[in-house]
C-alpha cells in the first residue's frame, strides 16, 4: 500500500462528465489499495469568469477580495468530486485550504505555502477516506484567504505529498508527458520517460508550460517523486500501465548515468528584444536601466552585457512582446538620457529557442555543434545566454520551427538514448 | 451614530449593477456617520445553478458536500461587494462564515446558529470598516461548512444584529414592506408602517415570503429591531426618507396600543385537505394518521378534529398541492384499515385564508364578521382553525381572490387605523 496525491487541472474537471472518469479513476486505484489524495483545480473557465467580474466592479480587484472570489472555484471541485466519489460507494472527504491549514504567507494572488498541517487527511485516510483537498489556496495567520497564483495548484499538490511524505505525486494533465520539444513543430517529438528536475525547470520556464514551475522547486526541495500524466484517457486502463506512463521526473544523482546528454529543444515565442547601445560602462547602470522597467512592472528574460570597449559596452534584454511598447517608451522617457545611452535599438519580432540537457555538464561540443546547425540553416543568431544546462539563442521569429526541427535532428532527439 | 445591520438578497445583487448601487447606498449610510455591517446573498440564480451541478454529480447529493458547494455563491458576493465599496474609497473587507465564527450545529442544509463571535467585526467598525459578512453560511465546531437552508441569509443578518447588539437590522428587498394583503389581488392593500413579531410570524408562514420565518423568531428572541424595505430605490434617495421607509417589525409591548384589531389578510394557494371519517377516537389515532405521513417527509400545514359523536370522529388536515396523490397513497395503503376509518375523502383544490391580527386577543366579533362576511359572498367554509391571533378558514380554491376582497374591505384595512 502506497500514499499517493493526484492532481487534476481544470481540464480534467472541466464537465460533470470529466470529474465522474476522475473519480472512476481513484476508485480503480483505491482498489489496488492505494490511500488516496486528490487535489483539484477549478472547472475550466471558471477561475476566469470569476476574475472578469471582478474586474467589472473594480478596474484593479482588490488583492485580498479577489482571493475570496477567486477560491470559489476550487471550493465548487472539491464538493463535486467528493459527491462523484460516493456516487460511486466510496467514502470522500473535502477540504478547501483554510479547513487543511494551509497556511500561507499573506501575499494576496500570489501566495506562498509556509506549512500544511497533515494530521486530519491523516486521520480521514486512516478511515478510508478518499481526501480531495482544494488546490490554489489557502489561508494566511490571520485567517484570510489567499490564493497561490496560477497553476497553484501543482503546487499545492506537492505540498501536500511532501507535507504527508506521499510515496509518489502524480500531476495528470492533458499532455501526457514531457517531450523532447513541441511535436507540433517536430512531429518526431519524443516523450521522455524521465527527465531532471533541473532539466525540467529550464524546460517549464522556456514554455513547456507541463508544470508550474514553482512546484518543480518545491519538489526538488523536498525530494517528492513527481509523474505528469495524461487525464484523457479512460479511467479503465490497467493500473500497472497508467502507473508506469507519463514521465517522472527524478533528481538528477539517480539518473543521470542513463540519460542522454540533451533531453531536449524549448523555445519561447513571443519575444522582444530591446539593446541600448553605447552605454557608459560604470557601476550601478544594469541597475539604473532594468530598475525603471521593474518599477513599471514589467518582467525581463534574458539578459545580456559583454565586454565594454573603450569604456562603452551594449546592454541588451528581452522583454513578453506584449510589454514591449512599454518598456521602449520607459527607456526613451525615464533611462536613456539620464544614463547617456547613445541609443536605444528595439526588435519586437524575435524568438529564443534553448536546447537543454543535464548531460552537458560532462560533454564539450554542445554549443558549438548547436550553432553549426543554425549556421547550416541561414540561421543568424542574435544574442546568446548560458546555463549550466542550458543554452539559449536569440533568433528571428520567422525561423523558430525551423531551427527547433534542425536542432532536433542534430541531436538525434527521436531515438530513445542509447 | 449607531451600529447598523444591513441585508440584501439575491436579487438586489443579482448584477455588477445592483452590486454598485448597493455599494453607493451604503457610502451614503457611512457618510451620515453610522457603523455598517452588510450581510448578502448569493446573486440570483446562483445557488440554483450550483445546485443543478451538484444533482448532475449525485442524484442525492451529499449534505456536506452540498454546502461546500452551495456556499461559494455568497463568498463570491462578499468579495465583489467589498470591491465595490472600495471602488468608491471607502475601507471595507469581507467575511465567510467561518472567518467570523458563525458557528453552527452539524445539520448539513439547514444548520442553526449557536454562536457568533463578533470581536473581529466590532475591531474592523472601529477601524473605520463597512464590514461584508456572506449570509445562509456558517461553520460547525469541527470547521465544516454549514448552510442555514433556503432563506438563511435574513436569519445571518438577525443573529448578527443580536450578536452585535445592532441598533437596527434593515432588510432591503424587492418588496418595499409587508401589506395588508398581496397588492395584486386587492389593488387597495396598504403598506403597514409597523407590524408585531406575532403577526410577522403569521403573515410569513402564511405565504408573505417577505422574510424567512426563523429570522423573524431570531428577532423576536433576542428583541432585534427589524425593519423590511426596498432595494430597488435609487441609493441617493436622502438618508432620512428611506431610514423610515418600509415596515418595522417591532416587539407587541411597543406598540399595541396604537394598532388595528386586524393587520392583514394572509393566503396560501395550493393547498389540498384530506378527511378520514368515522375514525375510532381512542388515544393515539392522531399520532397513526400524522406519523405515517411524517414518515413519507410530507409537510402537514392545518390539523382539525372535532368532538366525537358514538365514539367515532372525523379527522382533517391539509397539505401541499403537490404531495396530495402521495399523501392519499400513504393514507390508504398504510393507514386506513389499519386505524379502522370508514373512507378517505380528499379535496385537491382548495387554499387557506386568515385574517391576522394582535388586536384580535382583547376584540370579540372578529371570527364572526369574517364568516358573515364570506357567507354573504356565498363561500362556504370547509374548515376553520384559530390561533391567539389568527383565525383560518379553508375554501374553495376559486374563490380565493374573492374571499381576500371581500375580507380586507371588511376590515377597512385600506384606511391606515385611526
Amino acid at each position: 500500500m502506497a500514499l499517493i496525491v493526484h492532481k487534476y487541472g481544470g481540464t480534467s474537471v472541466g464537465s460533470v462528465e470529466r470529474i465522474k472518469n476522475v473519480a472512476r479513476r481513484l476508485a480503480k486505484w483505491q482498489r489496488a489499495g492505494h490511500q488516496l489524495v486528490v487535489v483539484v483545480s477549478a472547472m475550466s473557465g471558471e477561475t476566469n469568469r470569476l476574475i472578469a467580474l471582478a474586474k467589472d466592479i473594480q478596474a484593479s480587484p482588490d488583492p485580498r477580495e479577489l482571493d475570496v472570489v477567486a477560491s470559489t472555484g476550487e471550493q465548487v471541485t472539491i464538493g463535486l468530486m467528493a459527491m462523484a466519489l460516493k456516487d460511486l460507494g466510496l467514502k470522500a472527504k473535502s477540504y478547501t485550504g483554510w479547513q487543511v491549514h494551509v497556511l500561507t504567507d499573506s501575499a494576496f494572488t500570489k501566495a506562498r505555502i509556509v506549512e500544511i498541517d497533515e494530521k486530519k487527511i491523516r486521520a480521514d485516510l486512516s478511515a478510508g477516506n478518499i481526501v480531495v483537498v482544494a488546490g490554489f489556496q489557502g489561508a494566511d495567520e490571520f485567517g484570510n484567504v489567499t490564493t497561490l497564483g496560477r497553476g497553484g495548484s501543482d503546487t499545492s499538490a506537492v505540498a501536500l505529498a511532501a507535507a504527508l511524505k506521499a510515496d509518489e505525486c502524480l500531476i495528470y494533465t492533458d499532455v501526457d508527458g514531457v517531450y523532447t520539444t513541441d511535436p507540433r513543430i517536430v512531429p518526431e517529438a519524443r516523450r521522455l520517460s524521465t527527465v531532471t528536475f533541473e532539466e525540467m525547470l529550464e524546460m517549464a520556464s522556456l514554455g513547456s508550460k507541463v508544470l508550474q514551475i514553482r512546484s518543480v522547486e518545491f519538489a526538488g526541495k523536498y525530494r517528492v517523486k513527481l509523474r505528469v500524466l495524461s487525464s484523457l484517457t479512460d479511467a479503465e486502463v490497467p493500473l500497472e500501465e497508467e502507473a508506469g506512463s507519463g514521465t517522472l521526473i527524478t533528481f538528477e544523482e539517480d539518473t543521470v548515468m542513463e540519460k542522454a546528454v540533451i533531453s531536449g529543444i524549448a523555445f519561447t515565442r513571443d519575444e522582444a528584444k530591446i539593446t541600448l547601445t553605447r552605454v557608459p560602462d560604470r557601476p550601478g547602470i544594469a541597475y539604473q536601466i532594468l530598475g525603471a522597467i521593474a518599477e513599471a512592472n514589467i518582467d525581463v528574460d534574458m539578459i545580456v552585457q559583454n565586454i565594454s570597449v573603450e569604456g562603452m559596452t551594449d546592454f541588451s534584454f528581452t522583454v513578453a512582446r506584449s510589454e514591449y511598447a512599454r518598456a521602449m517608451d520607459v527607456l526613451n522617457t525615464k533611462v536613456k538620457d539620464h544614463i547617456g545611452a547613445t541609443n536605444i535599438i528595439g526588435d519586437p519580432k524575435i524568438c529564443k529557442v534553448s536546447v537543454v540537457g543535464i548531460g552537458m555538464r560532462s560533454h564539450v561540443g554542445i554549443a558549438s555543434q548547436m550553432f553549426r546547425t543554425l549556421s547550416e540553416e541561414g540561421i543568424n543568431i542574435q544574442m546568446i545566454t548560458t546555463s549550466e544546462i542550458k543554452i539559449s539563442v536569440v533568433i528571428d521569429d520567422k525561423y523558430l520551427e525551423l531551427a527547433v526541427r534542425a536542432l532536433h535532428k542534430a541531436f538525434g532527439l527521436e531515438h530513445e538514448p542509447a
